[in-house]
């Protein structure tokens, strides 16, 4: 089979890019290893996604599955291992060694918040340890909460997070911190942030959910417990694009530079939409909207090679 | 009272700015005459906002409303009519001829498709006449449409019908097509497109839904009534921004541009979402995405002010 288009990655930037795709009657191909992307990992509700006061993630994503199982395409349970350009067309092979081609891709493969890999991080994702402090910090009122990283983004997560809670903790591996003067100034004008630096975090603990996380001060060696309900971990993403290197352009973050108003990537014909580009925010219903543009994108480049 | 944020409009921008920019904790006025924007005019269900398989205009336009009541906003029902900025602030002045003052604003006042003002298109609007060919094109297999426009858009309306319908007639009123020859070549090739130049809509007539469309031959000045189903106006739209001109630039189609990565426009803390905006597609999911990219953006300009 010779696809119009063959989109990578079943997220909500993947999905709508699908949606659409197939409503324009391209002939297309959505290749993922599972639905959902990283809202698959958000077990608490979600607020934010316009139309849905509070949604669990579980069901928001059932609802995107089905909106594009209603259309139109074809979809293959597998990973994109390698995509080539070959005399104007792209090969896409994939980790169950298939290979598809097609006259253009869409990579909206995501990208994963760097987990911490401590014992009990994985055991309490949802209940309580968090990679999303703008979904999940109104859940944490009156509580206390650690963020994990003393860069800009742990900075700004504390400051958003001491809007809703009694006490944050801020723990740095480093011996300083990273983050802007400015934005540590703003969070001391909190009253409510306590910076550890030397702080490296070894164990999360609790019952049901979250009630400690235990780091070890690289400056006297000792193991330290702290009584926290909630572990905001903001040690930065991994964008999944090893199957596209040579084709692309990254910037520092490893993010796919993309054309923000037409989500074209270097490569003509193939475009990337979503947290796996450097959209400047990542959010689900702004990964959606960039995926409708890579699909109308794909469509308007058709038309033109036709 | 001193706003942090004014939003100008309640489309689906103004209404996820106003979701998000709440949750961000920004004091926070939403001003606008009606919810919904451009979806209040279609009474044709809507497929492609991801999430809803399928969903009324109407009912979209009650959760995208709902979800926004449920924050901590205030609403003012009323039109801008003046926008300034003094002293690094802003002056809001509406058609109400109140005054409301704020650190920032988001101009989210949408665009309205040009209409063509003929008797009997406002009674047929969801009834066979049409303002979006993605949307409703669907809606008309096997039926027979009029595109009236011959500029590029109209063309590419009537290429997009002719896949699924039975017909389509294009209505230029000039004496000769404006449309670019290769886009002219496409139409010709579906063997399903007939263009009809010198044709001045004059009338559009039916029982409960559209049945035919009367135009003029500037010819031979005869009126001439063609038997349709549907009728698709694609002859542009008129962004709503006269409230703020000298702040903004505009590009040829009078829409306000901006950075597309963080919605700012060239005046300071005035930033812009959706289909008033040079952003290329214009489609629901797409404002709503780009009006969470404008609150985003308040957020980290008000924090760096601060």
């Amino acid at each position: 089979m010779f696809y119009d288009l063959i989109i990578i990655g079943g997220g909500p930037a993947g999905i709508a890019a699908g949606i659409y795709a197939a409503r324009q009657k391209l002939n297309t191909l959505l290749i993922t290893k599972s639905f959902g992307g990283q809202i698959a990992r958000k077990a608490v509700g979600i607020e934010n996604y316009p139309g849905f006061e509070k949604i669990s993630g579980l069901d928001l994503i059932r609802k995107f599955e089905k909106h594009l199982r209603k259309q139109k395409i074809d979809i293959e349970r597998d990973g994109a291992r390698k995509v080539e350009k070959i005399g104007g067309k792209f090969l896409v092979k994939t980790a169950g060694k298939n290979i598809f081609k097609a006259k253009a891709v869409i990579i909206a493969s995501g990208a994963d918040p760097r987990p911490l890999e401590v014992p009990g991080e994985k055991k309490f994702i949802g209940k309580g340890v968090s990679y999303c402090t703008i979904c999940d910090g109104p859940l944490f009122a009156n509580k206390e909460v650690a963020v994990i990283g003393g860069g800009n983004s742990g900075f700004e997560a504390a400051i958003f997070l001491s809007s809703w809670t009694k006490k944050v903790y801020i723990l740095e591996s480093a011996d300083h911190i990273r983050a802007e003067e400015a934005v540590q100034e703003k969070a001391e004008k909190t009253g409510k942030i306590e910076i550890i630096t030397s702080a490296v975090p070894k164990k999360i603990e609790g019952k049901n959910f979250v009630e400690s996380a235990s780091y070890q001060d690289n400056k006297t060696k000792k193991i330290v417990s702290l009584r926290v309900d909630g572990i905001f971990v903001e040690i930065g993403s991994q964008p999944a694009t090893s199957f596209v290197k040579g084709l692309v352009d990254f910037n520092q973050k490893d993010e796919i530079t993309i054309n923000p108003e037409t989500m074209q990537t270097k490569t003509a014909g193939l475009f990337a939409a979503g947290d796996v580009t450097d959209v400047v925010y990542k959010q689900i219903v702004i990964a959606a909207g960039e995926g409708v543009k890579a699909a109308l994108s794909v469509s308007n480049y058709l038309f033109k090679q036709n």
